[in-house]
């Protein structure tokens, strides 16, 4: 071809990712490939950014001790997995009843989310990049189904975070597993029941085989965000030309999981009900239970941590601005299509 | 800083965009800016793209043939416009009844949208990216309200393309102005009814002056996308690098557009309405009537286009799969949430 090449004075910067996710979810996994894959080729090879599975440089959950102590220079995680550290972590992924998938993004690009979340991670040595979203989630697997709110008194559920705080509020006895082992206490019956992603990454750990009722919504899930966590003196280290390839590659990353979950959970769902599952959506009174419980929950918490107290107010606000308008247009749309034999 | 410069044997590459939008279209102009400036800077100021207002260089609806026989490198558009040229146009946008703008991402991220709709854009010597999208819109602005099908019949509106011969199908009189005579022929009374965007864009022009009734949704635009066109020859002849640049930038435009109309239309409807602007939503038989002469038109259209019938075969499949999928975590969440004091 003609076209010329260009000749990098620079030598060669050498990265590590550490992400917390495995390589068989694919899904997200694949956003971290993606974004360095990308900036390999617009540096022309002199920005090498190596992607490590969860457990390869250190321990899944231990990522942001790694960001900020400088062992990697990145990492791509849920921030919500962090709540131990500040419970403010989780407004940079999801809250029950927070923001759907467009709305999470929307209040990151061109509303305060990013500033706000990026004023919070300093504390950690910490710059954020949206990078990636699962849409709503399901509502887990059961072994019964739910049917009225007293049906969560004394089940013993697999969940993480505030979801397990507002679980518990509801009466539920909460587990904390990891993933991995989700399967093997489904089939054992030492838990009831386990909420995990979506159909796509669901039906790989096979929790259809061993609980046969699927709920939805995950109402703590509305569109949780992972992030690229970069260690700030590494971020500001860099020429600028690529710090513009970081911001650039982490919104193609970040858009790209969307569409990767959208694409492949349709089949998922199809293939999960051709075998037998069955879905259930959560009653009314257990919704309405919950809302409350975690809007009281977050009043609590707003009472005694300014940092989360600062998130949550321009959270909330957006919340509520963006469902006002949400209501109509989209939802109109939307509506009347799954309403529709197409 | 401690930051190297990179340093760029290569001579600069200067390119022109002719967008088809103007600059008082900020969301939708601010996605070429954005696009622009971000290339700019990833390349250190070598590979620089300005960006010019329709009508600037060429007609806004002459940006096809502009980028087609390299009279600009690439352009920022909606391939709607281009249905005079062939129909299948409209599907890289949107058509009644499609796909919403999460869905319309994932048809072309991962599903087979981009491949097939870079396949006929070819014909035109262009490779597309998608770039940006407003979301599902308002169905427009009417001087009185629209409570059965029966009402269509003899209304002079303001609309364009497939969405026009739907509406002909209805009874509407379709008048095909241009954005900036809207506002004039409302006032008038030469037309009854117009649909334009949604609440950012239309409290902008006024529309609420003019015509009091406000109409939701735009069933014709669940999901409009924008595109950057390229040059095929033009993007051929860039260093790798610049390749890698262009689908990085173009993909952080696109997810930003979203964010921008999302985080700016709330407050504009809100303004509308306290204003005394009515909100409606068209009546179910309305639409259901829309829904059937719609499939009715694409139905027609394939029997003689091959090339439509080729696209528009895998965009059904993919809009029912997404739709199946929808009904569950995706509308389970945002119903509840859209039926919250939050």
């Amino acid at each position: 071809g003609t076209a010329p090449a260009i000749v990098h004075a620079q030598s060669t910067i050498r990265w590590r990712l550490a992400s917390s996710f495995p390589k068989s979810l694919d899904t997200i996994f694949g956003a971290a490939e993606l974004f360095a894959k990308r900036v390999g080729e617009m540096s022309g090879g002199k920005f090498q950014i190596s992607v490590h599975a969860g457990g390869e440089l250190m321990p899944a959950f231990g990522v942001v001790d790694g960001v900020q102590n400088g062992t990697v220079e990145m990492a791509h995680t849920a921030p919500y997995y962090f709540v131990g550290k500040d419970i403010t972590f989780a407004l940079g992924t999801a809250i029950p009843f927070g923001l759907n998938s467009r709305q999470m993004t929307a209040w990151m690009y061109q509303g305060n989310g990013l500033t706000l979340m990026r004023e919070f991670y300093a504390n950690y040595n910490i710059i954020s990049f949206p990078g990636g979203n699962t849409g709503a989630q399901m509502g887990g697997w059961f072994r019964k189904p739910i049917t009225k709110l007293a049906d969560l008194k004394g089940l013993r559920l697999r969940t993480v975070g505030v979801t397990g705080q507002v679980m518990e509020r509801l009466g539920v006895v909460v587990q904390a597993l990891p993933g991995a082992e989700i399967y093997q206490a489904l089939e054992k019956g030492t838990i009831d029941a386990a909420e995990w992603v979506g159909p796509y990454d669901d039906l790989k750990l096979g929790f259809n085989k061993v609980a046969p009722h699927y709920a939805y919504p995950a109402w703590w899930e509305g569109g949780p965000q992972l992030d690229f966590f970069i260690n700030t003196k590494a971020f500001g280290g860099l020429p600028a030309e690529y710090k513009a390839m970081i911001q650039a590659a982490a919104s193609e990353a970040h858009v790209d999981m969307q569409a990767r979950y959208d694409a492949r959970n349709p089949n998922a769902l199809r293939q999960l009900v051709a075998g037998g599952t069955k879905l259930f959506r959560f009653p009314k009174d257990t919704m309405d239970e919950a809302f409350k419980q975690a809007m009281a929950l977050y009043a609590e918490i707003s009472a005694k941590n300014p940092a989360w107290k600062k998130v949550y107010t321009d959270f909330s606000k957006f919340r509520s601005e963006q469902n006002l308008w949400y209501r109509f247009a989209e939802a109109g749309f939307d509506s009347y299509m799954q309403s529709q034999k197409v």
